[in-house]
């Protein structure tokens, strides 16, 4: 049915210069691979930074997004397991040769020692459909955008919170994954997330990002 | 080949609370359909906006967007023409009833005012697939999530910057748009956002956000 409407009132911003600001502090967001695995953030920054991912828009506003966080080492393990494991295949058989190149300048391969070491693993999910309380489907559009500009703003919360993160896209781990965090057969991995502080000798890839006048034109 | 890897050297954060003052920057989003004709704001806010959903991660560094800002008024009709012939027929042909229905809260249809009237539309391509210098494809792993997180980047800089938007994925427009916008082939349209102030008497429809314990799961 229709909903009512309310007048729209404005949120705070971060003016002035609110988007040079905020350009500064997302300019400093770099993926690590190598975490601090005694410092562990609090829990309620975590979901302060998953209430933040919740604000995102949806497709006809169906929220179709669920946010996994595993603190428990052993969960951790066996999720580094399952990666390991899909990951030795895909670098070695599934990934074509071209892919493995253009991976190089990381220097990553199937040994993901983070999986176990950060002290957060967010697993993201995309819900590719939902379930209305009678059981009957619900239709959810443009899931996979929605989900993964919910994602765009938790890696925004993450670094406001001066936490790090990788975001990782495991092939072919998926349903291993799914089944051991016993989520409903609607879901599909969409983003495994490492969260938290550098390792002290923490280093990155020496990259550069492109200009602005490669990324936009103007009519 | 492999690329020097450099000490991490982490960026700024908001904290103290960074986390917490992030979400409520950020909870204040919401979409809007009716934008203020006469206030523009300056193209350098804008610029700053997409220099920071520049600075989203990209499977294998690949940055595989472009944004393309439309300020000029034949080329936003041109838009508008493009997209109301389409919406006529989604709604009142493509679209199954169940989504129409699915809408009926939003009070959306085929007239797309704010296409005109909104000061700018930002569409974002992503590139399916990338050339070298010397003519060869390159892969864009993740092209459509890496550009989804990107834009979502992009509305937390709006956000920051006072300005509002809507996001939207017209259905069935995106060869016509990029024929306009004359973008190469490569590009796919992954997002039409408006983006402006908000008219005075902007309304928006009374929706709820689901909690945090509908949203994440611990494990
Ligand atoms: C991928 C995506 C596609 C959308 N497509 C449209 C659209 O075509 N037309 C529209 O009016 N709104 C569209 N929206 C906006 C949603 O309806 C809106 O985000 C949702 O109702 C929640 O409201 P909020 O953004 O104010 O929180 C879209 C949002 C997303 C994320
Ligand atoms: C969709 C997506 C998938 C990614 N997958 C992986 C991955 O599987 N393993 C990994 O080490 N990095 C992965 N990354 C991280 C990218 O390699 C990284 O974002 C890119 O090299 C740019 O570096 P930056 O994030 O430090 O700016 C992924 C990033 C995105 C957006």
């Amino acid at each position: 049915e229709e909903k009512p409407h309310l007048p729209f009132v404005a949120g705070i911003n971060l003016n002035p210069n609110g988007a040079e600001r905020f350009y500064r502090l997302v300019q400093g967001r770099r993926s690590i691979r190598s975490f601090r695995s005694q410092s562990i953030p609090d829990l309620s920054i975590i979901e302060d930074c998953i209430r933040a991912a919740g604000t995102a828009p949806s497709g006809a506003h169906t929220e179709p997004w669920t946010f996994c966080v595993v603190e428990n080492s052993e969960v951790k393990q066996s999720i580094r397991e399952i990666v390991e494991q899909e990951e030795l295949m895909n670098y070695s058989q599934r990934m074509h040769p071209q892919w493995v190149t253009d991976l190089r300048p990381l220097q990553t391969n199937h040994i993901k020692e983070y999986l176990t070491v950060a002290p957060y693993l967010i697993l993201i999910f995309k819900q590719t459909y939902g379930l209305s309380p009678d059981g009957r489907r619900k239709r959810h559009y443009y899931n996979e955008i929605s989900t993964s500009i919910a994602g765009g703003i938790l890696l925004c919360a993450l670094q406001a919170a001066g936490l790090a993160s990788l975001v990782t896209t495991p092939l072919n781990c998926g349903p291993a994954l799914r089944t051991l965090l016993q989520r409903p057969v609607n879901e599909k991995l969409l983003i495994l997330l490492a969260v938290g502080y550098p390792a002290e000798d923490c280093k990155v890839p020496d990259l550069q990002r492109k200009e602005l006048s490669k990324i936009m034109v103007k009519y």
